[in-house]
């Protein structure tokens, strides 16, 4: 491709501070299979402070962060079809697989049996380290890049590269979209408030489950949920039995789950896709009614298109709050504390520089 | 009818020391919708040490147990149009419903909102308490008594009523009825060793897990399982990571998840028939894969004439140890300490006078 190396303009963390600063680097060439974008926005994820801290105690410093990323195409390599330069794109979790196992070849790479290369913080082909989305372009191979759609906000494409798959890739599996099915979504955040704007947007009857009454509002009338349930409620709790067909379960602190699981009807499923540090129940819970509780992580390439062209189609738009890569460590601390609505969005095209 | 009321003799339990001994008592007159039934045999099951003993707390002494009932029509009401005088019949876990619901509109009455009527210890229409299959005979509306296909011995037929249903009906739910697919078995009681006869006759890989290795002939060469593993070997274990399509899990006794939900496939699924006194595991073994755990009790009238069905299609005989009902306490205990192979039966037919 006659490339050259560049020079990009990063942030990253130095230690187990977690605190991030400036750092340059150098990306591969654009390879014959791969696209390269310029970034213009990168969502927050909690696994950006996660790895930023060294919590799964994994992290290779200096990392990088980001794997809600969104841009334009720049360049592309000679095999690449899909792209062309000026393209808005996005790369979510992981940016390769094995692409020959039995998942990666029904495009749930997510799966794969070799494991994919994260975003961040992953061993890349060649050697390197894997550098993410707090940064000003990416070099990803081109099955790992998907589109999105056209007029669709790329600061509203952002959140979806993993938050959104996140929480739509289960709904799929387990065929929440079936109007006229009820749902209950507990937690509010990133991935919560997504999950009740998917499940209004299959029809479903949402209600949400929530620790304080502080998002009643915003989770009726922005969201749109049809119910909001404190849950230490136990009379409105109790009166819920049996009146759910699902459950998303978005909470990451430790939380009791009888109390959810006796809200199923027979045959209804929890997924989880909070990380509390475990996960107890009652076998009464499961084996009466015949429930269930499965967990899920991202999604699949072929979920990912699909979900960024259902959000187009559906004008579904995460709620974000914009911020300029300096404030960043603020974020982050923000992002630990739960304290957003509901997403950060990393404006990067107009602040890293 | 013009019937006449008869004295049913059973062998009941009069206290919490679960110690049963004979009892005289009144069934009902066989009504237009009803189908009378003289016990030829009756399995043991561990409800009925459960409630003889009053663990639930609410068994309503005097508790004559049973719930795996086989045996010959002697008289069916006027409405009766699917049984007649001589046919095999069986009887399961519960004797009626509110017929209703949802759930028993389409034959999943084991769901009912109002719940069963267990075959003993519940509340009857008529205000008395319903005995169960540890007697001479028995009055079941004939929507809950089921047809044992000709020339299948009813002595093989009881442990299906119960224990056969209750593997067969999640096995079905989650489609393990295709041949190919990886099955693991925990534990091998009257379950257990159920689930690998089923597994095989569906063209299953079976493994079978264990704690001890006195069951891996047997498991290998009776029931004709694939494999053997003691769980206690990790090394073993850790060879099969991935590699399950479908566990069921039998053990009541508490035990880990984690160990086992590894072993899955993404997207397989464990199922939980036993009763631990908890479930807990962490939610990697959940999230990674995005695997999940179901429970089970029992099953519908509709799986419940498709299993007896395809025990007698496929040859499909549970292994038993046919008792005499003076034997009851010895084998009561012995089930407690699971000293049996694999299921006891009770030939009702020959001792009960």
């Amino acid at each position: 491709m006659g490339s050259i190396s560049e020079n990009c303009l990063g942030w990253a963390a130095r230690d187990t501070s977690g605190v991030l600063s400036p750092y340059n680097f150098i990306r591969r060439d654009t390879g014959p299979d791969d696209v390269s974008l310029i970034i213009t926005h990168c969502g927050i994820c909690y696994a950006d402070v996660a790895w930023a801290k060294n919590i799964p105690r994994n992290t290779i410093y200096p990392v990088v962060p980001g794997h809600e990323i969104v841009g334009i195409v720049k360049e592309v390599g000679s095999n690449v079809c899909r792209f062309k330069v000026g393209d808005h794109v996005g790369v979510g979790p992981y940016v390769n697989s094995c692409k020959t196992c039995e998942h990666c070849k029904i495009r749930e790479e997510v799966h794969c049996d070799a494991e994919t290369t994260h975003t961040f913080n992953s061993v890349d082909e060649d050697g390197t380290i894997t550098r993410g989305g707090y940064s000003s372009y990416i070099v990803v191979q081109e099955g790992y890049v998907f589109k999105i759609p056209d007029n669709y906000p790329l600061v509203s494409a952002a959140p979806l590269l993993c938050a959104g798959i996140t929480v739509y890739a289960p709904m799929m599996r387990h065929k929440m979209n079936k109007p006229g099915k009820s749902l209950g979504v507990v937690g509010l955040g990133g991935l919560g408030h997504l999950a009740v704007k998917f499940g209004k947007a299959f029809g479903l009857h949402v209600t949400v489950f929530s620790t304080s009454n502080s998002k009643k509002d915003e989770a009726l009338n922005l969201l749109g949920a049809d119910k909001f349930i404190i849950s230490s409620d136990m009379q409105q709790m109790e009166s819920l039995a049996r009146s759910l067909d699902f459950i998303i379960d978005t909470a990451s602190g430790d939380h009791p789950f009888d109390p959810y699981m006796v809200l199923l009807k027979p045959s209804g499923v929890l997924v989880l896709v909070g990380f509390p540090s475990e996960v107890k129940f009652s076998p009464m819970s499961l084996l009466m009614g015949s429930r269930g509780i499965s967990g899920s992580v991202a999604g699949g390439t072929k979920d990912m298109q699909e979900m960024l062209d259902f959000c187009a189609s559906n004008n579904i738009h995460p709620e974000v709050e914009v911020i300029p890569i300096h404030y960043i460590n603020e974020a982050l601390e923000r992002m630990e504390n739960r304290d957003v609505k509901y997403r950060f969005v990393i404006d990067i095209a107009n602040s890293l520089k």
